[in-house]
């Protein structure tokens, strides 16, 4: 009732609806309109109310709130039904929980901030308010070794929405990362400036995707997004900052954040839905044309392998192909990758 | 405490522990002891008290109470922590609950009997009373890739059990069951009595191992064990009837349910610190040794696939490798295998 008292009055923002016209077109009692009204208000939208014109919406808070998601949102199965937490202890968790009781694939799960953000092998994730911080829900039937592949879905769904809506060039970072090119600028530690043409892709996203699984079948996997959108890189760590950017810094100005996530579900489930319509084929095609990785000087530290070579390809279990020195060709299904630029 | 005082009218059973060695022994007063032992009566101990003599223990329930297991019990991760339960939904999903919760390795859950028992892909698993309806929390150091090899190592701990404890020839059927052979003597329908040398091998136990993953490794896994121990075969749906024998069934008396559980952990523990300290080879040996299907001809279902050949190989990822007909090599994870006999 409260979103479509909301619809209604956005439909009409900064103007005024009367309390008789909300009343009749929703069938309920003015009183009853009344009282929701407070709620929105206590959940941080400006709403005046003027005697014989009405209520009229001033504005809408910065928060990541279902009804704004919902709103024109174009997906038949992402964000059917919404979690929204101020704070939280990881989105991922929740949604767990939430899909051991039972709940259908497409929930999602979202949170302003998290207090226990978590990134791959138990490592921390800074979660400050102003990022989006969510958890998808996924019941695809695939083996427990293609896992990965919803990650990359999930990636190509981020990279492709901070391409179309802010033209930056976004790149995939082999296995989970979205990196964006960071602006020239950074002064030194010997005081010039970075010279022009060394401009450095930088994290802006990073994805963990837990899996339940039995020996023949994927119970459920659930994407854990983390993406820094209007965010000061202050706001992080110190050891994190070097490699790490938000959208606000590149841009050096605030960002829509609910447009960034309804594009980012749309994106998601467009190549969630390709995949289970084509398979994996088209989706690695699209993956290796905004890769980060192929091409480049690597170095991969996977389990306790260390191999340093080109990474010359991406195959068909989302696995990285790559030619040492020597001219052998080694395959890593997980690991952490830094770029060798000289 | 109870488990004290039970260990102390165990060291006397059928004699009498007065309640004042008991109270000096264990610091607590004659009331408390008192009170200790109405729980265990509860509980199903037969124990009787004479004025002057104390009390003395006559039998002990046929449940798998953790007290039971943990006397004697010579492991060292295994069963450290015991849930026990007279009925529940299902063992592997209490044991998940727990490990969600933080609970350490090496915790089981046991259950008389399974309201929800599961198997493999959503299955049903009969659950009744006289079986062991068991699972163990592990968190080995492994890629996701490699969970199959937990299930191996279960498999392997169940069959070394049945032949060190009956001298039953107990087979791995890949990827997840444990046969026996089956009696002679079954009536054809024909009215003929089955010929000698026409033995078949049986189900006596199946294991589904669930797990939980990022790209990169196991959080953990839950080994869920369903044994066929004193159970009167027609206790199960018809369906599984032919196919399925009990220990009980083959021995023609019952076993000692107790010691079926603690031999079980011990072995599988064992194999488990073999696969720690040396990897998976000697255990791939082992169980190359006790395979049902290596050899065979048979017919595998996985998922969309269908392949008709003979079994020739398991490899170091626990895959099956199948020669076709037509000489190809096929390699499966996961799937139902029939053993096609002639």
């Amino acid at each position: 009732m409260r979103e479509r008292i909301l619809n209604l009055l956005y439909q009409r923002k900064k103007k005024y609806v009367s309390g008789e016209e909300l009343s009749r077109k929703l069938g309920i009692s003015r009183t009853a309109i009344w009282k929701h009204i407070q709620t929105l208000k206590g959940e941080g939208y400006k709403i005046v109310s003027q005697k014989r014109l009405g209520y009229s919406l001033i504005s809408v808070p910065d928060l990541l709130l279902p009804y704004e998601i919902e709103r024109g949102l174009k997906t038949k199965i992402l964000g059917k039904r919404i979690y929204h937490f101020r704070e939280i202890g990881s989105t991922n968790d929740f949604a767990i929980e939430l899909v051991r009781k039972g709940i259908e694939e497409g929930a999602i799960v979202v949170a302003e901030t998290q207090a226990k953000g978590k990134g791959r092998l138990g490592r921390e994730w800074s979660s400050p308010f102003g990022g989006l911080w969510l958890s998808i829900i996924l019941k695809p039937k695939i083996l427990p070794t293609q896992a990965p592949r919803m990650t990359v879905i999930a990636a190509l769904g981020v990279a492709k929405t901070i391409r179309k809506l802010y033209s930056l060039k976004a790149l995939i970072k082999w296995p989970n990362d979205v990196l964006i090119r960071s602006k020239v600028g950074t002064i030194r530690a010997n005081g010039r400036m970075r010279k022009k043409g060394s401009r450095v892709f930088k994290k802006v996203c990073g994805i963990l995707t837990e899996m339940s699984a039995e020996q023949d079948t994927v119970n459920y996997v659930v994407i854990g997004i983390g993406a820094n959108l209007n965010i000061d890189i202050k706001k992080f760590p110190i050891e994190f900052r070097k490699n790490t950017t938000s959208i606000e810094k590149e841009l050096s100005h605030k960002i829509d954040r609910v447009e960034f996530t309804k594009r980012t579900l749309e994106e998601i489930e467009n190549f969630y839905l390709l995949f289970k319509k084509r398979g994996f084929a088209p989706i690695l095609k699209e993956w290796k044309k905004i890769s980060a990785t192929l091409g480049k000087g690597i170095k991969a530290v996977s389990g306790r392998r260390i191999i340093e070579g080109k990474a010359i390809d991406i195959d068909s279990d989302g696995a990285l192909i790559i030619e040492t020195k020597e001219g052998k060709q080694e395959k890593i299904l997980a690991g952490d990758v830094t770029l060798i630029t000289r």
